[in-house]
């Protein structure tokens, strides 16, 4: 898609000193700008870029008065760094809104509704009774079950999985692969050493505004449902097991798991590589480092946790600090000793 | 799916007292039911909820005698607990008979047969002179090769990727989008600092009754096979490397990673993010903690290990409670230090 | 594919002993081998097998003399080893080569071209605008965006998802079901504890010879590029995410994952289930150990890491080791303060 800096300039009320008509195509960091690209200046640390940017043109706060020649375009505005946020979502607003209508070969089941504006793509799976909201994307290759609900406005990227009786809120993002109500790792052992699998029948269930990464896995409930509330963001090749609760507008990063039954509270900020174990409960507002193995409830909001066992992150400090120190504890011990042997043998 | 209370009394062998027409179409936990809901009661903790659910059948031991009225219709069985289960399972199997033919489009390779009773989903890519049993069920968007071979009542969920001469038995399943005999990771490093792939000419062999949970890969061996014996429950984003063989019964929970040419021995249980290194031998019955580190084989059966590094369970945990006291025996060093000191002056 | 014994001689320049006309379908390690198999002798620590091994046909060295009767044929080479992996290579090739043209239904989008010589699976989907080489595999179920730029020779496995404005270079090869150039993880939270998706508009760019294993993720750049070096071969399950650079040939095993914009250096081996935290620059040559979590730059080169927080190895292994012996430390102390106790109370 290409611009003038002339029509970015109006879209964000900014002001241009430089070439109105000079053609906009993409966006790059002011150190790393080439012809065609539009930059911004919000730190004056970056200042010196401004005056050697290949970028057609640069974002600048309406302040700003620049020291040198600058062979770039200025879009004065108010905020450039806000500006340039803005400009980059609808960017990205107007690169999705191409997506619309059905490509053909595409399954959609008996039953099945699905609203205005949407898009399915090719090869793509739609279950029998599933009922989809308005404006959807569907993306090529995406396998929908049976009895899946699907709010309006949300994203189901390429490869994504949706196991039957999900269900799906509004303004949803789901990234490519990932497998969402899967069947719970349950199985009874049995007399004879060998595991019976329990069924898992029950399904899960994600609110609004919730976006999900790549290659992430989400499994059903038991019975009842797996909970993913209202604006939790959740990373690349987490797991997420059979009943757990994650509360909103929770984070979590890439490569973490969370057991089965466990229930995280709101606000909570999850690193990546984390392990969470069966049947807990954390707090509101709870922060957890990276690779944290955490093994007991925490129920006090607004801790920051860290280590295998997790704990207070400062005693964690302070433990992994004196590990450290364990070789100097042991001169200051063989040092007692010495000296100790030598009073004794006076 | 939608029974009456007396045709689930009927199949379970019980008794009602109650409406024995009321409509049931679904499972819940006694103090979340809603109307259409059954529920059980087997544990006299939850008894309270008897009184108040809103399922509309609930399982009760025939031993079981209500304190108060009970708007549910009762099933009076012999064990409340057990019945249920045997319910989850009949009804799970009713849902999954459901799919059966094959729709299109559908890949079918030359010289590939299948059994009968199977189903092929939509948009799914079977190659060539492969041999698949029968009530197969292969879901839309899965992928499998050349020389593939599936035992009888199989089910390969959505998006699976099965690589060629890989050989599945029977009753296996295998959730969506796992793949199975991707490449090893193996590569000769080069004088010129390149590395050049090893070719892995392996392949996988899955017994009988193994589950794989969502988004797992099982690499093909160099030469000869990645094995998984009968009754192995792998759940979801585990890494099984290439020649690596897991007894049978053994279960392995999420994100464990499992490196090359690892024998694993029968009836082990392994929890989640564990990493296993390559070329060792475990011994049967051996449960490895989460999040452990194994860097050793340990060849004595029925031990626990835990750690990075894994050692004995008791050890590791007498370590850690060391560890948390380090800030005492830092305290305790001082106060002999300035008692020496001391003594010194005297 | 089949061959015979004279034909595999005459291919790697040997001369038989024994049938040449012996069918060979299959390669088998000497102590595995069946009828049809080939094998090879290098160490004659395995020679014995020699004598009793079923395979059809072995690759022994030129210099080598067998001290009883062989049933197998022996095709003398001057390396048996070199031999038997470029026979590996060869018979790789060979059926690689198998895969060509175009199956139906696929869908290639309005502007996109592709190179001769190669192959688009059944249910594949190529976006619009996209520059695809010569000689390129794009196995079924796979999804590729628009823009996307691939060089000659490259192979792209089923399932794998790549994003637009991706560009992959010479001869890579992807795995099943990996995703490429999904949104980075970045969320800023705003005053009401929601948090606001920044938009990802960069990309991904992978240069030549470079391997990725199933089920791994790549994420896109915030703005510019996540850039994957020549030669860098990357396992199963791994999350690179946005801005990351990863240097000439590393190598990164299983599982591990690398936060966002850090700079990985040429000829690192990363180990398995690793964590890197955001913004770190690791120099070339660096080793990380399985399991170890990088908290900060290492900027020297040729360093060996281990621990979380990582630092180097042979440290890490000494805390290690003292943490072990902390049982005994105890004793030692409290031997001491009864010691001082006693001579207290002289």
């Amino acid at each position: 898609m290409e611009f003038t800096v002339g029509q970015i300039a109006q879209l964000l009320n900014g002001t241009v000193v430089g070439d109105a008509s000079a053609i906009i195509n993409s966006v790059a960091k002011i150190e790393e700008g080439k012809p065609g690209c539009i930059s911004f200046l919000s730190n004056l640390k970056y200042e010196s870029y401004l005056y050697t940017t290949g970028s057609s043109a640069v974002l600048v706060d309406s302040t700003f008065t620049p020291k040198k020649d600058v062979s770039a375009a200025l879009i004065y505005v108010a905020n450039a760094y806000a500006a340039f946020t803005r400009l980059l979502e609808e960017y990205q607003k107007a690169m999705q809104q191409g997506k619309q209508g059905i490509e053909q070969p595409a399954h959609f089941g008996e039953g099945s509704t699905m609203g205005e504006q949407g898009y399915r793509g090719a090869f793509s799976y739609v279950g029998r009774n599933c009922i989809i909201g308005q404006k959807v994307k569907i993306y090529p290759n995406v396998y929908i079950g049976d009895n899946v609900q699907i709010g309006d406005e949300s994203i189901i990227h390429t490869g994504v999985r949706i196991y039957d009786d999900t269900q799906i809120g509004n303004q949803c993002t789901i990234f490519a692969n990932s497998v969402i109500g899967g069947d719970g790792f349950g199985f009874a052992p049995q007399a004879d050493g060998t595991y019976r699998a329990i069924p898992q029948l029950g399904n899960v269930i994600i609110e609004d505004r919730v976006s999900i990464g790549s290659n992430t896995t989400i499994d059903c409930a038991t019975i009842g449902s797996t909970v993913i509330r209202s604006g939790v963001k959740i990373d690349n090749l987490v797991q997420i097991a059979h009943n757990v609760e994650i509360g909103k507008n929770t984070v979590i990063a890439a490569q973490t798991g969370i057991s089965g039954s466990t229930k995280i509270g709101e606000q909570c900020v999850i690193a990546g590589q984390v392990g969470v174990g069966g049947h807990l409960v954390i707090a509101n507002n709870t922060k957890v480092g990276g690779q944290a193995g955490v093994t007991k409830s925490f129920k006090k909001e607004g801790l920051s946790l860290n280590g295998t066992p997790a704990h207070d992150l400062k005693a964690h400090l302070r433990n992994q600090s004196l590990v450290r120190q364990l070789p100097e504890f042991e001169k200051r011990i063989q040092h007692l000793e010495k000296k100790q042997d030598s009073s004794d043998q006076d």
